[in-house]
């Protein structure tokens, strides 16, 4: 985009676009944004804002190559790259990498459909890496396969993306059926579409389940798109709606060595009233501690969710298989397995996760590295 | 308390209290609640919510020692602890060993007053844990003494609250002054109030940086309450607080390695209104991306915020000791540090950060543990 021509103000600049019309810019924004107030190395500010007027007087401006030169009246002269003045139109968000659009999905989505990947692509190519990511961040749900048969295998392709997130179950965890289990995915009775962890300040972000062995009869695994079902309750009954993202509600989590709580909404929207966030586990919900007259209410518009997630509808299901990993953004997609007969042949996959923070991280420098 | 009388409803139990009066149960809550719907090792729910109807009929409820009995119109019958309807009173949160009121401190807080405790009986003692954990928690600032002159002696004390928050820096980080830094921390310059990582989705909870040497010249701490802050803030100038409450601005750090972004607003509310969180890092604030129209009046009210941290009025400022560790909640208190110079001495911390939820749970466990 090219600047067509330059105004100058006492408080601003402004430019007219090529393509996007006349943008302006307030002069204390030009000062604590210009390019001598950040540390050459850190690329940190550096400048004190305190250190300016409220409103510094710019005085002239002009074009110069592929820069605007400032002149303020306090003597300062802002050299700015047209390009940043493009990047940063107030108003505007600047472009991020990370900032994929999800696909909602319902049951057209099949087995065969779902983003696969294979993991020896993924370990030594970085455009493969970022094309599944790409792939598992617009779907929330995306298979690698190919993986060898050691218990690492799925923690080294996730840590391609980042760090581990650690929790109280561990840096990562063992699905399998226990003698003493402290959680229902550590027995082989059926577990519902939920997601993991809704009990924490912030529940993990992306899950990794690589399926080392799968030979008991049952454990089949769904899957759903919280997104499609919040979208479709907005939809259908706007009040249930209003009641699951507005009520934050209790979850809890205890064994003998946590005691893990938080209050937040069935449904989270985002500053702009999308839905970002979808908490669901029937099983660690804690008692629910609203007023009693809104109960009724509140349990009506939770019981039509959750009869939501149980309709075929919206579930994609399919039986992994050793050597496979699913991928899934568990902040979006619930997940489930039927239950299994432990006596007919041993089931185990072994988790992990990374939160958010890290994979877009790497989104970002996967977009600064590949094409 | 005592249930003086019980009244039977089709659709809820009301039940009259000694101290509080006439508590509703509606029968739904009742039954998702009884304790013959957890899992008898996990203590999750296994219920199927959606196995009731919206409204069981209650028949009968009576008094048997410290249980009451309810019978239902389907023939299920509830044994619930009297315990439990006291403590789950809808309307009312459950009580929370973790929930701790912060107390409020300005300029009046000075080095002698703040809470300090030896490292030696914290490690041993879960009643010195717990004390110290509470104080940390309610002045959001505490000092640990008596360390041990080895590199990893604080980061022993963090871990008895909980495992620490990996970030991009690390699961611990050095502050000194580095040939190549990353980081201002990294260098030898005045870094003014502030809090860690604002650019994270959430911050690091409570850090730890223990003093192994301090001997350049310079190189004094600074500390100052958020919320003492926020709140004089929302007093003095609430236009100023809403827009800083209400309005999400960019935070960003980026190297090589890492690329760390998100919108939130410096001060963060809570579901009941109260300041729960600030963010304050003018050093990676990103370029603001409000419109233009609201860009003069933000800038107003984020500048009025950045004098307020400069104000003696609310800062206390003493020189850590080796041996010394400071601990404070990263999501409140800002902190900072004179410039120091290298020439004069070696100045080391070595820091580590635990998360709210470990830090909240950790509380919860000694509740049960200790008196």
């Amino acid at each position: 985009m090219k600047i067509s021509a330059l105004e100058v103000r006492p408080n601003a600049l402004l430019a007219t676009w090529s393509k996007s019309g006349r943008v302006t810019y307030p002069t204390l924004w030009l000062r604590d944004n210009c390019p001598s107030a950040f540390h050459p190395q850190t690329e940190e500010r550096v400048l004190d804002l305190l250190s300016l007027d409220d409103e510094p007087v710019l005085v002239d401006a002009e074009r110069a190559g592929d820069e605007v030169i400032l002149h303020f009246a306090d003597g300062h002269v802002s050299r700015v790259p047209t390009a940043l003045l493009s990047a940063h139109r107030p108003g505007r968000a600047a472009q991020d990498p990370a900032a994929i659009a999800p696909r909602i999905w319902r049951s057209e989505m099949t087995p065969a459909s779902l983003p696969r990947y294979g993991a020896a692509r993924i370990l030594d190519n970085d455009c493969a890496l970022r094309a599944w990511m790409q792939d598992t961040a617009e779907v929330g749900l995306s298979i690698v396969d190919g993986l060898d048969d050691r218990v690492d295998a799925g923690v080294e392709i996730a840590c391609k993306i980042g760090f581990l997130r650690e929790t109280n179950f561990g840096m990562t965890f063992e699905v399998v059926s226990k003698p003493d289990p402290n959680n229902l995915a550590y027995t082989a009775v059926t577990l519902p579409l939920h997601t993991d962890l809704p009990n924490q300040e912030v529940p993990p972000g992306f899950q990794f389940l690589h399926c080392i062995a799968n030979e008991a009869e049952g454990g089949g695994s769904l899957f759903a798109d919280g997104f499609a079902l919040a979208d479709d309750l907005r939809a259908k009954d706007p009040d249930a709606f209003r009641l699951l993202s507005e009520v934050a509600i209790p979850f809890r989590f205890h064994d003998r060595d946590a005691d893990i709580r938080t209050h937040a909404p069935v449904i989270t929207l985002d500053r702009h009233g999308k839905v970002c966030e979808i908490r669901w586990n029937a099983h660690i919900a804690a008692t629910f501690d609203m007023s009693a007259d809104l109960m009724p209410a509140y349990y009506r518009a939770y019981r039509t969710f959750m009869a939501m997630t149980r309709d075929p509808a919206y579930q994609i299901t399919f039986k992994l298989k050793a050597g496979e990993m699913i991928v899934f953004d568990n902040r979006r997609v619930l997940h489930g397995r039927e239950a299994f007969d432990p006596s007919t042949g041993f089931r185990h996959l072994h988790g992990c996760y990374v939160d958010r923070g890290e994979f877009n991280s790497r989104l970002r420098l996967l977009a600064n590295k590949t094409h």
